[in-house]
């Protein structure tokens, strides 16, 4: 049962984990960072991230509210990072949305060697031009949510985390399928986000990114679970604050109880 | 009894709202969108705020915290929506406060046709050049503000909306007053910023303006005053929380119980 | 006794805090600001930052998320303030972290006339340049934590504020601690921020930098440990929304009851 012991391993090393991410999120990703038991820095200026990159545990490039200078700062960091070995984490919110998104996502990927994309189906597959596969975003199956993160994963050469209904990881050939987590989320804004940002810690600590990504997902998605059970009669405010109360509260042993996994190797 | 329904047509349509709005109230902006049935996105940079723009159902720009970006993007985005019959809407905060924030406001609407502008009282007095007849900020009686609004719509040529103790609807020579909502929204940041978002996703899914900002100011106003209840003996953090399960819970039967409209056919 | 009154000073008031600060912490700034009982305004574009610090009552500059052209704002504001003798805090966050905010600050510093600069004792010890001093940042003890506020306080000749587990001010060759407060301020992002900005406020109102930094530090502690008390079963997401709500609580009288305070005269 490795799962349930990278949470543990991570509040132990407490890594500090390097967001440049979008204006919307940055308050509720520092603060879910530090309840799971990370240390969250934001630091955007070309003049500082190198350094900030270089010492940091992980690296978040988050394109949600891009600019110019945002995406010039996240190279220069990304690049910073690889030299470091600090793992880099790509959210490519948006993509396909606008043409710019895509593009930018491609400019970073093509300059910065990439830990893991996580993104919904859509982003996924758009970064990865699959797009001729999908009729249309609501119309992607969660049986294609795997099929669209394995093909992802073989083309850009990158391990994959696509969420959902349910969550995928792929990586090489594996796959795991992680059932935890709540429809709730979808009515919060970060979240996603924030899950980026809380995978960036567990890789952090776990260099099996299959592993790190997996324990992550359920770590997340049993907190959500939990933060839902009891805010359920009030409603997404509620449970945006119990969510955070959650990422503090949650054990190895609510993970072992409550995790829902399967494992599907290639 | 048209006014309650706007809410319903809003939650079936689930209109995607783009906004360029200031740093202090995205991500409360967002949860509020999302929490009363829209679909909220963010987009500053010039290089995609025209294709997102065009795809969106309303335009919501706010200067809350404007920089020479900002209004650029803010004007390119602007045009983009009126070539595609996006509505748009203007929040002029501070507008008064500082020349430069007056300006911005005034070269955005020279080139920019503007839906609503949704400010209080100074802040719509002041871009419409009829301060000389206000003695302060503070000095502005309720009745005053009507007639800033019905002012401010005949020299601007644009719907109003005033917020105050009392909220104002004026559009053409038509004037409705909103006796909903309650004093603890002053004690909170960006609940005027989410009402002009919030008003983009009426008039997103309702043309008529007069109707779908009377109404969206009534839903608002009900929804402050249920959160107010819950959490009186708390305290402005409880109440933001509360506000946006509110928004979320909020029904047309709520909305006929409590609305408090008076309208007036100039 | 001068210290719980300072407070009501500040409700009588309203000072309008003029904020140039960081991505991070703007919505949690802006509504702790209303709940203690000041008017907040984040303003940031070169253009309209000198007319904004002019008129305001205090100027808060924090570096959390700095750009080279938000520094450049900074310096504008700055020395806007200094001309119309508006108080300038400085809070300069990750100073030492990287080699662009330690030279951001002290190019401000040379710029601008600071009445308050508050941070963490590794930050003061930073940007005074007494880092040989201390053995890491973890193995600063409190005892270190005094001497560091009096000697940066006497090296830059300015006011000093370190918080950490004790708080210290140190005004010219004066010396206070306070012992109110919580750890679980550590576990919410921007509980600093909000500080240095609610000093501002404080020092808005009482023009005696010694007392009305004392009288900040045990306002904010106090509401702190009241909000940990009624939210210690729940975690991190809670504390913050109940320390707004204790903000807006919190009287003369809990102040005089739950103040520890010891003041050193040297």
């Amino acid at each position: 049962m490795l799962i349930p012991k990278v949470l543990t391993k991570l509040r132990a090393q407490v890594p500090l984990v390097h967001n440049i991410t979008n204006v919307v999120v940055t308050n509720f990703t520092a603060n879910g960072l530090l309840a799971i038991g990370a240390s969250p820095v934001m630091a955007y200026a070309k003049e500082e991230v190198a350094d900030m990159a270089t010492v940091a545990n992980a690296l978040v490039l988050n394109i949600g509210t891009l600019t110019a200078e945002n995406v010039e700062s996240m190279i220069i960091a990304g690049k910073a990072a690889n030299l470091a070995n600090t793992p880099v984490i790509l959210d490519p919110v948006g993509a396909g949305a606008t043409r710019y998104r895509t593009e930018s996502v491609h400019r970073i990927m093509k300059e910065v060697e990439i830990t893991l994309l996580r993104g919904n189906a859509a982003e996924v597959a758009n970064v990865a031009g699959i797009k001729a596969k999908m009729r249309g975003v609501d119309s992607v199956s969660e049986h294609n949510n795997s099929e669209i993160a394995l093909e992802a994963a073989k083309l850009l050469q990158v391990p994959v985390v696509i969420t959902g209904e349910k969550d995928i990881v792929a990586v090489n050939e594996k796959l795991s399928i992680v059932h935890n987590g709540h429809q709730m989320l979808t009515k919060v804004t970060g979240t996603g986000c924030l899950l980026s940002s809380i995978l960036g810690a567990f890789i952090a600590v776990e260099e099996d990114v299959f592993l790190a990504s997996t324990a992550g997902l359920v770590t997340y998605g049993v907190a959500a679970e939990r933060a839902f059970e009891k805010t359920k009669e009030e409603g997404p405010g509620s449970f945006q604050i119990e969510l955070l109360n959650q990422l503090m509260k949650i054990k190895e042993e609510d993970i072992k109880k409550w995790m829902k996994v399967e494992s599907i190797r290639g």
